[in-house]
C-alpha cells in the first residue's frame, strides 16, 4: 500500500487514432473488486500491436498484452507472485463462460485489445481469475511468450493433428515459429515455408524442413496452417491443403477476404478459426525448456525507448521486441 | 444383348457453351471394361444442372446425375436390377481411394458434371462399381431421390451434430429440404429460414420450425448449414454461428466470394466444406419410409420435353422436376 501512495501517475504506451503516445502522467489504475494490481516487468510487442495502432478493433487506450509482471497489490492468494495474464477478462456468467470457453466469453474485454488498459504501463489493475503464476526457473524473457506461445497450442487444441500428418505451416513470423515448434513436437511430418534467411537457419536448427511455394505438391498436407493473415497467404493454404484437409485460419485477416469457397465445398475442406490458447500448457512447455524462445528476440528497449521499439518491430524480418520496465 | 442391335443412336439432353439441345442420334455409349449399361427409368434435376448449363466447371456433353435406371448390360451380380449410381466415377488406385475416399478421387470423373456423360439419356454406361440396387418397395420417384439424400446425409458424416444443438438451415430449396428432414430426425433443435409459402408449410407438417433472418439471434446456433451458394447467405450464416459453432458449406459458390475470415478467427468458427455422401445410408431412410420425398417433386415431363423441364426448374419456387422416360 505503501506503494500506491508514492505512485498516483505512470508512464504508459497509448494510442488513439493512428498516434503513438508515451505518456508520463497516466493515472495509475485503481482496483476494481476481484482485481490485482500488477507491476510489469518485461513485456513483447506482437503484430497485433501495430494493427491496433493502424486501427484494428478501433481501439484507443494502453497497448499491450504479452508481459510478465509481480502482484503488487491484491488477494493473499497473489500478493508477491510472478505472474502472467490471460488477455481474455470474462464475465463468468454468459453461455460460453458456463461452458468453460472464457475466451469466447460473450462480455469480454481484451487486454490492450478491447476495452480494457494493456501492458505497455507501468502498473496494469487485472482480474485475478487471468493470473497464472511463473515458476522461479522461467525467465522473465520465457514468461513474455506465453501468452503467443498459448495462441500456438491452440492449434493442437482445435485440430487433432497426429504424427503421421503432413503439415504445412505458411507464415514463419514470431507466431509462425512458435506454431512450428509445437507442431513439430508432436512428430508430425511439417514443413515451413519461410523466406527469410534468419528465420531459415532458426528452422533448420530446430530439425524442421523449410520449403518454398514452388517446392510444395498441390492438394496434399492434411493440414496447412496459415499464420501471414494475407489473402495471398490464404490462396496459397488453399492450394496445399488436400481433399478432406483441415486450413487452420491463425491470423485474423485485414478487412473481407476473397475466399475460393466452392474449392472448400468441392474439395470438403474445413477452414478453422483460431484464437488464444492454454496459458497452464504454456507454462508446463516452457518450466520443461522444449521450446525455444530465446532465439526469437531480436531487440530489446527499455520502456522509455518504446517509440523506437514499435519503429523497430514495424522492419520486416524483426521477430520478437522486448521491453524492459 | 439383343436390345444393343436394336438401338445404335439414342435421345440425349447435351449442353455445350450455354446451350442445352435435346439430340435425337447420340451414340448409345460402347461400354468400357467394368461399366454396366444402364437404361434411364427417371431422372431428376439439380440445381448443380442449372448451373453447369450457365457455364460451372466448363462442362459438356450429356448432363444428369440423379437417376434410376435398369441394368441392361453387364456382369452377372448386376443384369436386371434396378440400380441408382454414385455420380463419382473413382481410379481406385490414389491415396484418397486408398483411404476410402473415393468421392474425393484424385482421378475421378463426375457423372454428368465432369468429363462423363450424364444420365439424361436413354442410357448410360457406368462402372459397376458405383451401382446401388433399389429394394423392389423403394418407388422410382423415391429412388430419384438417393444422390441428393445422400448428400443431405453427408452433413451428419461431416459434422457431430448432436440432438441438443441448436442448429439454423439457410436455404429451403430442394437439398434444403432433404437436410431439413436428416437434421430433424436426430431431434436437433433446427431451425429453418424459408421465405416461400410452399416451403413454410411443408416444413410445418414436418414439425420443423420455420423463421425470418430478422427473428433469429445473432451468434447464437452451435451449427449453421448454409445451402444457398449465395454471399449473402455465407454473410447471414457467419452472423447466426456462436463463437467455436460449425458452419457447414453445402452450396458451391460461383466465382470467389468475399468472406470475414476474421471473424471465422476471432470467433474461433469452422467452415466445412461437404459435398457428397453416402447412399447405401440414403437407401435405408427411404425403404423405412422416413423421409418424405414426394412432397418435393412440383412437376414431372416425359424425357422428349426436357427442354420445358429445364425452363420449368428454373422457376422461382419450383422444387423437384423429374424426367420420365
Amino acid at each position: 500500500m505503501a506503494l500506491r501512495e508514492q505512485t498516483h501517475t505512470m508512464q504508459a504506451l497509448t494510442t488513439r487514432e493512428g498516434q503513438l503516445h508515451l505518456r508520463q502522467d497516466e493515472p495509475v489504475p485503481a482496483l476494481q473488486p476481484g482485481q490485482a494490481l500488477l507491476r510489469i516487468r518485461r513485456a513483447g510487442l506482437c503484430h497485433t500491436d501495430l494493427e491496433l495502432v493502424r486501427g484494428y478493433m478501433g481501439f484507443s487506450g494502453i497497448l499491450g498484452h504479452e508481459f510478465v509482471a509481480d502482484v503488487v497489490e491484491g488477494s493473499r492468494q497473489w500478493l508477491g507472485r510472478r505472474v502472467v495474464g490471460e488477455i481474455n477478462v470474462a464475465c463468468g456468467t454468459c453461455d460460453m463462460c458456463r461452458h468453460d470457453i472464457p475466451s469466447q466469453c460473450r462480455n469480454r474485454t481484451t487486454v490492450g485489445i478491447d476495452r480494457h488498459p494493456g501492458a505497455f504501463a507501468e502498473y496494469l489493475a487485472l482480474d485475478e481469475r487471468c493470473l497464472h503464476a511463473i515458476p522461479d526457473h522461467v525467465s522473465d524473457d520465457a514468461a513474455v511468450f506465453v501468452e503467443p506461445l498459448a495462441a500456438a497450442l491452440h492449434v493442437l487444441e482445435a485440430v487433432h493433428i497426429v504424427p503421421g500428418d503432413r503439415v504445412v505451416l505458411v507464415g514463419a513470423g514470431k507466431l509462425g515459429l512458435l506454431i512450428a515448434q509445437v507442431v513439430a513436437a508432436i512428430g508430425a511430418n511439417l514443413t515451413v515455408i519461410a523466406r527469410q534467411e534468419k528465420t531459415q537457419r532458426l528452422l533448420q536448427r530446430w530439425g524442421i524442413p523449410v520449403a518454398q511455394w514452388e517446392d510444395l505438391p498441390l492438394a496434399q498436407a492434411d493440414v496447412v496452417i496459415e499464420s501471414t493473415g494475407t489473402p495471398e497467404g490464404f490462396e496459397g493454404a488453399m492450394n496445399l491443403v488436400r481433399p478432406r484437409g483441415t486450413l487452420v485460419m491463425k491470423s485474423t485477416f485485414v478487412g473481407l477476404t476473397s475466399a475460393n469457397l466452392t474449392k472448400a465445398v468441392i474439395d470438403e475442406i474445413a477452414l478453422v478459426g483460431n484464437r488464444c490458447g492454454p496459458f497452464d500448457a504454456a507454462i508446463r512447455l516452457l518450466v520443461r525448456g522444449q521450446i525455444d524462445t530465446a532465439s526469437l528476440i531480436d531487440a530489446r528497449y527499455p520502456f522509455a525507448e518504446a517509440l523506437t521499439a514499435f519503429d523497430k518491430a514495424q522492419q520486416r524480418g524483426i521477430l520478437k521486441v522486448i521491453l524492459d520496465f
